[in-house]
């Protein structure tokens, strides 16, 4: 079968490699859909990273590795003992190895495990005509969920996770930091959650463009003096739960203007270096920065019952593209900014 | 009578100025002792900060005025309609200005009150023999707690109120940087709270000292490497709880790779500017940094019942000088670092 095999940084290759064989517990995926996400970026561009080089401790694989690690796809095989998941079922991955034993995981948030490993990055992943995957990876999609929001599954409950521990409800103001998938996400999740009133901050003309056709309200940073504009539209309380989705410092500062007394801002980027962080608005106002990785099983089926409702709609960011051109029209594509979301159709 | 006033930087003497008059719902004190904190030495050496230089909003007062905000003494009048004080009782002083219609008042924080002030900073305080302050600031002491530690009641409510934050139980270990009066105040509420293993970090070998003849253990951060220790002493979680009342980027970086999974960093210090933080820390982990501030009237209470049980002990740490020598043996010797917390004995 063809596959986006993973040799080292600026070495990705459709190579011709051996169908995964199911074994016991286990389940083969016809890949439908792969998003591409800045994981892959970071290891393609300067990897290995999180890719191991020698075998890892939870999959005893390492590189050479097929990429992959957000997808959907069609049931075609189920390994002995494995029951809930039938030949022809249409399913998400969720693709979280963990421990089982670390205090993490011991507490149920295996999403911070000590040892977690991702199916394509810690084993042969989506980016391949079919893989193989642990059977509690799965999750069922309903009808009307297309296998290409199912490919989204993984990076919205990412968002979904975060925009739960922004500890919201309906008729808060909650503001979002970035609009790339992860912000954008986290509209979602908070519409979702019955928000009306979500800002979006992002300076990039194109992704303001992109999430204000999806509905959202949104304020451009260069122009808007935007804790002013919120305190303001908020009778000076300031922002119920703020969310930083940029990781860059002018967004920290900014979102840190913003949150309201005793409320959180939550972290979901990945802080490149420690930046510049006015901790005294914290403490003035007891204000809490909270960060978040990763999602568990419940975010993935709040996302997937959320998506069965039409909650999400991936017009206008989410591209597909073939398998063969994964280095142009992925990787290349989204370095120079000109797409937001590249999902791989290893059919083509 | 004599009082310590504030004409401005540098400007601090003893005056002789009118006894201020009870009014209704007022109370008047005769000071026992008031403590000099931080804020003090900040509005001596480089004020005013805090102290309004026009009338203030709540209290009408501006400069110069008498300094002094935590404070304790004995009742020697009681206002029109003050119910529940009475002439001859022995208090500390709560001493906080609130608005009562922000919205972090109406929720009943008001330590965050967007309009806080406070009595001695605001209005004229208890480094004099007499002040007058509204009777709801009144908090009673039992008869077994002295009035010396009457005037560490206000600094031991900022660090209860902090400790509280860190949402700890008893078999937590916490951990708290810095050991300054509010970092033995944190030692003291950690303890009172039921916690055993409770571990300081100070490189200050003299403050070291003053808090492990209280009873504490303590690290060096300048030869031990702390996150090990604390890892090694918990099988790999981390601390439950860690606490930042050092202000400065290194027990920043060393809290926040100390705290454990879903664990807080609470942050009671006043940043004097933005610091670099590992923001990525609590993303990894997705723990949080809370900020702390103030303390209300729950917090008083707590520290006056502990109190009461013998958990708090001046020895080593807490010097009482006459109201004479206040910038000499007060301001000067704190400055220096060659004194801990001074009381000032308006009597003497
Ligand atoms: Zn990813
Ligand atoms: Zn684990
Ligand atoms: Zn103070
Ligand atoms: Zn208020």
């Amino acid at each position: 079968m063809r596959a986006a095999v993973y040799y080292g940084p600026n070495k990705v290759e459709i190579a011709d490699v051996p169908e995964p064989q199911v074994g016991p517990g286990q389940v083969k995926v016809k890949v439908g859909f792969n998003g591409i996400c800045g994981t892959d970026l970071h290891e393609y561009y300067a990897g290995p990273i999180f890719i191991p080089t020698e075998p890892h401790a939870l999959t005893g694989q390492q590189m050479p590795l097929v990429l992959g690690h957000e997808f959907s796809g069609t049931v075609t095989e189920v390994g002995k003992g494995v029951t809930g998941t039938s030949v022809g079922d249409r399913v998400a991955i969720e693709p979280i190895y963990r421990c089982g034993h670390c205090a993490p995981c011991v507490a149920g948030n295996y999403n911070i495990c000590q040892q977690i490993g991702f199916h394509g990055l810690m084993s042969d992943g989506g980016m391949a005509e079919y893989t193989v995957v642990p059977a509690d990876m799965v999750h069922q999609l309903p009808d009307n969920v297309s296998l290409e929001l199912g490919a989204l599954v993984e990076p919205m409950s990412v968002a979904y996770h975060a925009a739960t521990l922004g500890d919201v409800r309906p008729g808060d103001t909650a503001m979002v930091f970035g609009a790339g998938p992860i912000g954008i996400g986290l509209w979602f999740a908070l519409r979702g959650k019955g928000l009306d009133d979500v800002l979006v901050v992002e300076p990039s003309p194109t992704r303001r463009a992109a999430v204000e056709a999806l509905g959202a309200k949104t304020l451009d940073p260069t122009v808007v003096d935007v804790p002013e504009y919120v305190r303001d539209a908020t009778d000076g309380r300031g922002a119920d739960a703020v969310y930083d989705a940029a990781g860059v410092q002018p967004s920290v500062e900014t979102a840190l203007a913003c949150v309201g007394a005793r409320k959180p801002m939550v972290s979901v980027a990945i802080y490149e270096k420690p930046l510049e962080t006015p901790l005294l608005n914290l403490v003035m106002n007891e204000s809490r920065i909270q960060g978040s990785l990763c999602y568990t099983s419940a975010d993935c089926e709040a996302v997937i019952a959320l998506m069965a409702e039409g909650k999400y709609d991936p017009t206008g960011w989410v591209s597909a593209i073939a398998l063969d051109s994964v280095v142009e029209d992925g990787f290349e594509a989204l370095h120079a900014g000109t797409k937001m979301k590249v999902l791989v159709d290893p059919s083509q």
